[in-house]
């Protein structure tokens, strides 16, 4: 992969508490991960190829650590529903479709190009439980050029039939996709048990075996409605809080591991969220469309909870991640006007979230430091912008922005051409 | 006005209770008005023009009962602010900017494209206190087609220098500004406190008098924030409700008006603006962004209030109103968790706000029964969206389409043409 650098207004965050900043600079690529940020090129670089952005501002690409790829046509579907009910009245049907080729096929196939328009060039996708749609969505993503996990989603009990699997076959099935995509560099397999209540013991040991047989990282779903914990305390009577029913298993940290939602935690829980370094996933739009709640970030935050955003589709309805930062600003906000001590996000903290702060869970990811991922995005700004600080602009793009600002996209350093506009 | 018909799936509230659905049927347009909706085109219509939409959804244009235009420039900027501070930092200064005729010409330009790009046919502006820039915003609109109540704004206290107007000045320019648009068929004036407290008593009793003198209506902000209330008290000693300021001054309910926010109510409060007939405009994503509350929207209707939708900006980020009928939707979820009796609204009830709710504002307008204004969006959706129903259609157009998926745009049956890009 050849040299390059852009050129333009560059911010990122390397930490929570503020944007780095650096205007007209050059960002040198080299293999496909940043070599350095400089305001004049060395001389080492006096050959290197300059892709002169003017004043856009040049962003790390977005990385939306949930969501479910079959459910983007469902999206605005039933949304004065509860999750329960939701759950079975429209995602379990609309599931049901993926196991038709030329359906999975087609949305999927749009689902993909969505995520390319809207610059998310890293996600963690629930897939549906079927075998055949997997491999589509491994294969349209590569093709795409865009870095995923995606998880073949297992799920033996409490579901309707034609989503019920049978637990070996399902296990079975886990492994061979396994095999099958081992070596993928841009597009990786993670364990997904939908969530406990549609899973048996059985399910969650063998998928812990499996987690731990191929050190391969963990996502489920963790106390997103008072309603799903209470029917867990059902099922599981043996363990006397939600997140031990995965634990138990070896689903719950022991391999690198994501829990969407985490809204109704106790202290407690949190800290041994914080402790066994299990990454919740705040997905506020999600949490407001089924009345699930306001999901605590400074809470976590403050007892050492790495957060990362997610959009959630298709409870969430924004793939956009700018919409996804600004709502989780707007909760926290609600929560701190109930709860003073606990102050609202900052523009710097959401955005750190939904770039560095999920990254890590792909790796050295979401940063412009040296030696991140070369995931960029080339925003173009209005002319009656250009009076506006750096800062300024980036705060318009994400309150304001939408897909059409953004011009260009690279993952890994290589450009994503072709973005089909589905939106 | 020639008559024609647009065929489609027509899609309306004219109940909060539900939607009104005609499938693949004809909307017959006279004289810029609705004539009438059928499954099969009566002989007496065997002549008309009729433009097949296919399947598109054919939906009221969107109603904004309250947004600033010189705002636009400046939406996301110091959105960690409160109310007061945000208002002397970004906002002041950035209306100033209205006195120089060529920002306003550009600034304005973007602004008036942009509503017309997000099909919001119907709206109630701020402009600035500067008379040259208000004529500007006007002829934008009447040369874009769009219909608008613009409201010069009225400031002679408690404001930087550049925006303290002398009293007697500001009503002069502001009656001056009503003779110069008399006559105005969709573009109409608007009496426009900014808000009590930047107004001396002498300014509110003078813009009450003109408008009695003129049965114009009015517009201001009332209870957004508790600190504005306070300083309310402070200010108006003699009222023992903020309104009662508005009304002293004939400014609350003598002609028709609107408030924005009203977030912070008590019930005695509401019950008066359902009396005198006020409509509060809820704006949603300004509440959230200043932290300044949750508006009790269920509860006014409890009431029997009606209620507008703003997009407020720039405080609110969101110009696009489906975005403002989400973030309603969310707000009164998270208000119906804290109060449980307080239901939250439904898309319909949301969906009627931003259309006939909003349009009442104007007349016959936001609906399509007969003698309705032909204010009409045309609405493509993706073609794997084709086994959905017609609701499931709108459903994911409210919550997840933009503005590439409007195609066509009427006001009172003239279509709305070369819609610029500037979202």
């Amino acid at each position: 992969m050849k040299e390059f650098a852009l050129k333009g207004d560059i911010v990122f965050t390397s930490s929570m508490e503020e944007f780095s900043v650096h205007s007209s600079a050059y960002l040198v690529v080299e293999h496909g991960t940043v070599a350095g940020i400089y305001d004049v090129l060395p001389e080492k670089y006096k050959d290197l190829v300059v892709y002169d952005k003017g004043n856009a501002l040049i962003l790390p690409g977005f990385v939306d650590l949930h969501t479910h790829a079959p459910q983007f046509n469902q999206i605005g579907c039933g949304m004065d529903d509860e999750l329960l009910s939701w759950l079975s009245e429209y995602t379990f049907p609309e599931e049901r479709r993926f196991e038709d080729p030329d359906y999975a096929r087609e949305l999927y196939g749009a689902f993909v190009d969505t995520l390319a328009v809207c610059g998310t060039t890293r996600s963690v996708l629930f897939a549906t439980i079927h075998k055949h749609g997997c491999e589509l969505l491994v294969e349209l993503l590569k093709n795409k050029g865009l870095s995923a996990y995606v998880g073949k989603v297992n799920m033996d009990t409490n579901a309707p039939d034609f989503l019920t699997e049978d637990t070996e076959q399902s296990l079975r099935d886990t492994e061979a996709l396994i095999e099958h995509w081992k070596g993928g560099a841009l597009v990786k397999p993670i364990i997904t048990p939908r969530f406990a209540p549609t899973s048996t013991r059985r399910l969650l040991k063998g998928l812990g075996d499996i987690a731990l047989k191929y050190r391969l990282p963990v996502q489920s779903h963790l106390s997103e409605n008072r309603g799903e914990i209470a029917w867990i305390a059902e099922l599981f009577p043996e363990h006397d809080a939600y997140y031990k029913v995965y634990e138990h298993y070896h689903l719950f940290g022991d391999t690198p591991t994501l829990m969407a939602h985490c809204v109704h935690l106790t202290d407690e829980e949190i800290a041994h969220l914080a402790k066994v370094d299990v990454m919740p996933v705040h997905c506020p739009d999600s949490n407001l469309n089924l009345t699930s709640g306001l999901m605590p970030a400074r809470r976590m935050l403050n007892q050492g909870v790495r957060i990362g955003l997610g959009s959630d589709v298709g409870a969430g309805h924004a793939i956009f991640m700018p919409q996804v930062i600004v709502r989780a600003i707007q909760v926290s906000k609600m929560y701190a006007m109930q709860h003073p001590k606990d102050k609202a996000l900052t523009l710097p903290e959401a955005f750190y979230m939904a770039t560095k702060g999920g990254g890590q869970f792909f790796g050295k990811v979401g940063s412009f430091e040296p030696g991140y991922a070369a995931d960029m995005l080339v925003i173009k700004t209005p002319s009656y912008k250009d009076r506006l600080s750096v800062v300024e602009r980036l705060q318009y793009f994400i309150y304001h922005g939408d897909t059409s600002d953004i011009s260009e996209r690279y993952v890994a350093g290589k450009r994503i051409d072709s973005c089909e506009a589905y939106l």
